[in-house]
């Protein structure tokens, strides 16, 4: 089999471990019903045969029964605080978190509180203080949590994991990521939205997309940075308290280094890149969900680019969680693995205020 | 015209200022004669009408005779001793010096004296003392003094500067840069080569390969960096004394940033990458003379990749740098431009080794 036939096949669903017909379905409360829930989340629900959307929570009765009423599967709308009441909790098994950051905390306290299990979207919280309080929570309550990095069910950097982890490209040496966008000129203008607070977001451009590259990073080398720094800058009036711009660069044990940007005001642009003494891997694009995956491979005089068929990225890592709540198979993208997040771009950010290298160790 | 049009006339010698058949041409005087000077530097001084190899310079009197012999144009083969002592002084204008980096001075002092132009290999010297001697050197003998830098003269890293210059990606955000080899392994195995000795080179792959991606980022940002820092590190026994691999961060002015890497124990690769808030240019790959070079554009939906002509490298370095000479415009990689780099280099060793940022202002 040539490296493009191997590389094709790809790594699609490669982690299932329950035929989802010998399993109920996991039925979700999705609480936040902003445009990323109705654009990406409720579809991919809707499509899912391992997952329902049965309950959809949001700030407005009126708003969560019509989206209700729209959505395959669906039974009941409800305000936040029903939510926290437990009104109607018989009718779901787990919960989707996509409210600001700043608020994963306390849905998960009343989902542990209600024996209920947990997707929370990444970063996990506004701070490492509170995600560690999030991890315990659920710890204590003996419930599943998994943070949503829907990079580690992406099939083209599952492939590209797989393929370092093989030794394509020989002893991995340096990691290079970028992922960037115009967040305020082309996708959303309001000065008002939650990722620019900090209160909410708890930071600015490195929690809300740097994360990507970082986290991806991780995943591919299977090692987490021990010492870092970074650089942070805003150009908008509405990035006066979270980074529009951040670039930072990592040390991972055994020499690994790594650089990485990340903007909001840059260019739509994504890519993640390992180096080893052999070879070269790249996805690019990389992180964006609307885009074909393309993974550009080098070693030797062999050179290929190979765009893989798409997937639904989010029906992936739903249908992961729902694998995983229903099998005996452990989560990768557990608390401890987002707390690891959280901290690392504190540290990032420490290194940018004080010009050094912050340790994690 | 539409852009792969545009881009495929590149910017080959739009820096001609003067008709080669009106001038005569410059008569050089090699200094240094390893593989490098065989390989690349002497057929292009052969096949050049602006330039001509008359003097050949070595150790061994021998092996610059017969090398002389063989060489077009060379009249003189001399020892090191013979050109300090002014043998054959009316047979050259100008010296090319291409001995390892902590020579460069003593060949540069004795030009001075004789009142001959220097081409000087990057890096500069051993330290930013010594490449500030050596600048002062020259501007006090009134001698032109280049430093060679060829992608100064590659016509994908020109059509790259000229389209960033003229506002294709917006405002420039962000650079980055890679050069890896496997020196020891695939290119060059021996352990006493001058690039491994410390007080020879005065730096190991930050000074012999990070340059480019280095050098290349001022030129395409028309910028200096103004804070830096790096990480170094080696595997190889005879790496012991200089940094096998480096990684280094960039602040420019205007908040942009940039992250190169450059290995002598990776595998070979070579890109610089600038983004900006509308468009992004990729060189890749970008600087080893025996590839072609490939212009990687985006902005807005369009996207492109062209691979231009090739051209000889270091045939285009040393007719600009005999265009100046007999010319009145200024040269661009001049002393100044060289102790930049230096400085820049030795904040990047202070960094890594202190664990923080390091101001050069």
């Amino acid at each position: 089999m040539d490296l493009e036939t191997a590389i094709g096949n790809g790594c699609a669903r490669d982690w299932e471990t329950v035929d989802a017909r010998d399993v109920e379905p996991v039925r979700f409360a999705v609480i936040g019903l902003g445009w990323f829930t109705k654009g990406r989340a409720l579809p991919a629900l809707e499509s899912s045969d391992r997952c329902v959307p049965s309950v959809l929570v949001s700030g407005s009765a009126e708003k969560a029964q019509t989206l209700a009423d729209e959505t395959d599967g669906a039974t009941r709308g409800l305000t936040y605080d029903q939510f926290h009441d437990g009104v109607a909790r018989d009718a779901y098994d787990a919960i989707y978190v996509v409210t600001p950051n700043a608020l994963h905390l306390e849905y998960v306290e009343t989902a542990a509180e209600y024996g209920k299990h947990v997707l929370c979207e990444k970063p996990m919280e506004r701070s490492s203080d509170r995600a560690r309080e999030l991890e315990a929570v659920a710890a204590d309550a003996g419930i599943e949590l998994m943070i949503a990095y829907r990079m580690h069910t992406e099939p083209a950097v599952r492939r590209a994991r797989e393929l370092i982890e093989e030794g394509y490209v020989g002893t991995p040496m340096a990691v290079d990521g970028q992922m960037s966008q115009r967040l305020l000129d082309r996708i959303n203008p309001d000065p008002e939205q939650w990722r620019l607070d900090e209160n909410l977001a708890g930071g600015g451009a490195l929690f809300d997309i740097g994360i990507y590259p970082l986290n991806t990073a991780r995943f591919l080398l299977d090692s987490d940075p021990i010492t870092v720094t970074g650089t942070t800058s805003s150009t908008h009036d509405a990035f006066a308290d979270v980074d529009e711009t951040v670039s930072f660069a990592l040390r991972f044990p055994d020499d690994v280094t790594g650089r990485c940007y990340a903007s909001h005001n840059a260019r739509q642009a994504s890519s993640i890149t390992v180096t080893g003494t052999e070879g070269q891997i790249r996805v690019e694009p990389a992180f964006f969900q609307e885009q074909r995956r393309t993974l550009h491979v080098s070693r030797g005089d062999g050179r290929a680019s190979i765009e893989l068929e798409p997937v639904d990225q989010m029906l992936e890592e739903f249908d992961y969680f729902a694998d995983r709540v229903r099998g005996d198979a452990a989560l990768y993208p557990d608390g401890e693995h987002g707390i690891a997040d959280m901290e690392i771009m504190e540290a990032i950010y420490e290194g940018a205020e004080e010009d050094r290298w912050v340790s994690l160790e």
